[in-house]
């Protein structure tokens, strides 16, 4: 078979974040398969077909990519972030191991992208600088009791957390109860960010402690990381947000 | 003042793996400071000084460059991989918290990149496609009974783990260590990465069972990935590396 198939990572939004590698291989693609806004971002140009499609068909939409790479075409499929991430490269991956075993010797490649976490993280300093777990607080996929047992886990073995997907219509508690679970574990002190379209136009960056953020607003474009015990303020001056970082070391460390 | 300070993220060494951002905060800058083999990484020109030091003094590094940039200076920090992940980051943060408070009012940006673990999983398919945690195996920094509560902790709530900075010659037993807690907790069969030098020339990917895992070598260079219960290899024809992915869902989960 001639045809590709290309995973790619548009990064967080603002172009400049997308790897020279991702923009290759969009370049070199002649069918362009997403979710809607991820399509909307890669500029028409002739000979580029482009098939957006709705949020939750991922399994379809990735099947539908490896029919046409296994017809010769090559093809991108994009997503925002990094597609290893909570993103569509797991979807293909899963395609692939239940559908047409020829599909296992195509070409296929993942463009690793900055995902929401790295961009939030810089955009405040370095909250995510000492070990941190990256959780899906979606239940559309797995039980809301595992989430809750690995949120209990992390936070007791003082990760710092990066939640994804932290709320949605459809799923209007769930961040609110896994904040609920770290002020049990963690002090109301703790900086929590709320970074909602991090890079975009319409980006909102909020520093806050854990007992704020619990009163706090958030929606789908919102990616939250909530500190660790040792995760610190530089406070700046006034009408600057604060610098957020985690230090590099845990009291108690022998010597080197 | 008017220098500033931008801590840039390399990416994993494959220059098409900059992002542009990143590349336009080099151009911009008139010093450069990191550890040898990343300063290395960066072309030489007119007009830019470069200050390359050994591993280790992270914090004297990061004051050093506050200096500069205090001093009115354009200033790059570079890191490999993302700036903001068991990188430079944080002890710039540090030496900001600790330091001359003017520091604090310094236009300090942070350039995210494609870490370690995003290439190392981009490479061999999807293996942090569920839940998973960032873990440096160093214990430089922190008692190794804190890292080794974190690895039972995420090992037990079913994470995928990678694991930053396995082994070096001062530190030669550890990443056996955390193997051994894993085969204590996870089936021999469990799929384990060991990605070396991921996107350079000398880059190596080994796709293994825990169990081969226990017995093969690593370096410095290496990122671990231990999958989860759920992660799969999918096989493909002879010679060729299988896929690794790990599921988005996890049994049991209720109607979307």
């Amino acid at each position: 078979m001639s045809g590709s198939l290309a995973v790619i990572g548009l990064g967080p939004g603002d172009p400049g974040l997308l790897t020279a590698s991702a923009q290759a291989a969009l370049d070199g693609a002649q069918d362009l398969i997403g979710y809607v806004p991820y399509v909307a971002r890669v500029p028409e140009r002739p000979g580029l077909v482009r098939h957006a499609s709705d949020n939750r068909v991922e399994v379809d939409r990735a099947r539908h990519a490896l029919d046409l790479a296994a017809s010769g075409r090559r093809v991108a499929v994009v997503s925002g972030g990094d597609p290893g991430v909570f993103a569509m490269a797991a979807a293909v991956f899963e395609a692939v191991e239940h559908g047409d075993p020829a599909w296992r010797h195509l070409a296929i490649t993942v463009e690793p992208g900055i995902t929401a976490m790295l961009a939030a993280a810089a955009r405040c300093g370095a909250p995510l600088g000492g070990d941190f777990c990256a959780l899906s607080l979606s239940d559309n996929l797995k039980p809301w009791d595992v989430i809750t047992a690995r949120l209990d886990a992390v936070l007791r073995a003082d990760f710092v957390l990066a939640l994804y997907n932290p709320i949605s219509s459809a799923r209007p508690w769930q961040l609110g109860a896994a904040l609920g679970l770290a002020a049990e574990i963690r002090v109301p002190e703790t900086p929590v960010v709320f970074a909602r379209a991090v890079t975009r136009p319409d980006e909102a960056i909020r520093v806050m402690s854990l007992a704020e953020a619990r009163e706090a607003p958030a929606d789908m474009a919102t990616l939250v990381i909530v500190g660790a015990s040792g995760t610190r303020l530089i406070p700046r001056g006034a009408g600057e947000r604060p610098f957020v970082y985690t230090p590099r070391s845990v009291p108690g460390a022998g010597p080197a």
